[in-house]
């Protein structure tokens, strides 16, 4: 069946694959009707409550929450795999000292492929361990980006502390408080998975070629690197500080929305009600914000909530608060710069990335689709001298 | 619309997205009941026969055949472009010796995301510069890669040079000679486009989240690099060592055949003939072998493709020789070592990567599937201690 054949047949297709269904999964299911999402079957407003970072991820991972046993050896190959890769970091160097984030791990997950010469990836089945050495250099990589780019002395991971806990040490050089640990860990469970998003699919793509891993989510975070997919939320703390300086938050929202601009964090393709990571990341910045704060951030944006809400209602159009409508906010009360949310977000769907990645190696399948030519043939060539 | 619910509607769907129709495009029509292959409307018979790298190039990148006008400043400006990037060089010296060029290839395009302050390229919607620079960045990466895999010295572009005769000479430290050049710029123009295979499916996925160019053609790398994808032509020539020394050549294929293995560079997802560019290719493997040559890599491939052929039509499945099964056989004879022959590929396939690139970026559409979630849903968190 050639192009033109299969075009007629289906008569119409839509653009961007919205609703095409490419692949089955058993990784997460995004209930974008009732607003829930779910890992493995597990609420995720269940595992923000009780789990933590390495549960979820070998939940992810495997499909089950790990045992005792089975945590304990995650936990210690996660710590045993951190430690850092002196040829990645003089790569790091070598990048000019403002480099975003994400592109330092592109750069640096693309290079591991080479410069990894360990055992475990180095036999190609060996697929659990090959992942779990992605997830535990992602956070290393990503905080020598950042001090690379303050121009402050790197940090190497510590063998006492939690992997959440490292990565906020290797960030920002201080251990972090009990509290702060636990709104990132949070942050970074709620982040984790979500169905075929463009990262995650661009994901099992490139790995359906049977590259490597390293390889595919170097891929992967190209395509989170992208403002329509990774950027929502340092959009959002930027269109706060405008609505503040602004006297009137309920008309600057208005005027917003009247001048045909987008409301940041705000829409989703897949929700239809509000999305459950936008409500997880609402109760924690309730938590980190005390009652005498006059302007919170949490108040203001509440009032372009509900003025944008009231606005959508009015048009009948179904339009909620998504995950980074309150997530930016979040990081700012713990003193995250803008330039890591993105990086956060990363550090989190990699995890994700690489469930997908196992799934698919276990029963894989070349991601080939087709198109729709709408050129001409038969277009004769005409020599240089005649045009 | 849940994913179950567009799952009931759809009833089935196919797994890879065989002959899923995912967008429109008038850079190249694979006419795979003929056997045809289209740029821009031209049949690359005629390309192969005519045109230069830099036209075919120009073809594909802007929908038509440059002017002299166009061509020249087209030209200087891949030129102009192909200068080395210090800092690139830098990174390429400090992954490891033996690092596969792809990989470097895949590390020095996210790099240069970074890395590249030139005023093209920081202006955003310079478009059609930002493409050259990528194309003319690629064959300095992968011949740096190249050098740097042998310990060699790298070597500059020379002024005095083409496209095609700086790619060679950058590779191997001497100039081409006439037939050299054409043998190879052949070879490059023919597999610049193929529809959306892949690694071209990979590039638009990536760069419809408006992610930069550099990360886009990174990711398509990286889905190039898969052996289901850019690998088969070094391992026809691996068959073909095997075949020689074996005695019976029509045996070895027989057996090779009936313990059920591939013949590799045999058989293709979308046509249902000879692929045309295997014809090119074929044509370039005579005028490269001398008549008086006894065993030559044309004679005996020829005999492994009869055999072969009459072992599918006696089960009556349509399978012919691809463009692997005759490319590597070309490279073997202008002494190219094999891990080039992927390298090669991504030079060429870069054109057509921008090509997508520059016509999704014209009206852009977010690549977001969905999947079918079969997996249960609403599992409790059971605590650590009673798991």
């Amino acid at each position: 069946m050639n192009q033109q054949d299969s075009f007629k047949q289906s008569d119409e297709f839509k653009r961007g694959m919205q609703d095409i269904i490419v692949d089955t999964t058993s990784v997460s299911f995004v209930d974008g009707v009732n607003g829930r999402l779910f890992y493995r079957g597990i609420n995720i407003a269940e595992l923000a409550a009780h789990a933590t970072f390495e549960e979820t991820a070998w939940l992810l991972l495997s499909g089950k929450l790990p045992t005792k046993s089975k945590l304990e050896g995650f936990q210690w190959g996660l710590r045993n795999m951190s430690r850092t890769q002196e040829k990645v970091l003089r790569i790091i160097e070598e990048m000019p000292q403002h480099s975003h984030p994400l592109f330092v791990l592109q750069t640096g997950l693309s290079a591991l492929a080479c410069i990894d010469r360990s055992e475990e990836y180095l036999e190609e089945d060996n697929y659990i361990e090959n992942v779990m050495r992605i997830i535990a250099q992602s956070p290393v990589i990503l905080s020598a980006a950042y001090r690379h780019y303050l121009g402050v002395p790197l940090l190497e991971p510590r063998s006492d502390l939690s992997f959440v806990e490292n990565f906020i040490y290797m960030l920002f050089g201080k251990i972090p408080t009990k509290n702060q640990t636990r709104c990132m860990e949070i942050a970074l469970i709620i982040q984790m998975d979500h169905g075929f998003n463009s990262s995650t699919f661009t994901a099992r793509a490139v790995a359906s070629t049977l590259t490597n891993f390293y390889s595919a989510t170097s891929a992967a975070v190209g395509a989170l690197s992208g403002s329509l997919h990774g950027g929502a939320s340092e959009l959002v703390v930027e269109m706060l500080k405008n609505a503040k300086n602004s006297n009137d938050i309920e008309k600057y929202t208005r005027d917003l929305l009247h001048s045909g601009a987008k409301i940041m964090g705000m829409g989703h393709r897949v929700y239809k009600t509000i999305d459950p990571r936008a409500i997880i990341f609402r109760d924690l910045l309730t938590q980190l914000t005390s009652k005498d704060e006059k302007e919170s951030d949490l108040k203001l944006l509440t009032r372009i909530e509900i003025e944008a809400r009231k606005y959508f209602e009015e048009k009948m159009m179904p339009v909620f608060a998504n995950v980074d409508f309150w997530s930016g906010a979040v990081y700012k009360k713990l003193g995250i710069h803008p330039i890591l949310y993105p990086a956060i977000f990363a550090a989190a769907r990699m995890v994700g990335w690489c469930a997908h990645i196992l799934e698919l190696r276990q029963n894989n399948k070349l991601y080939r689709p087709t198109s729709h030519y709408i050129g001409e043939v038969n277009i004769p060539y005409i020599p240089l001298e005649q045009r």
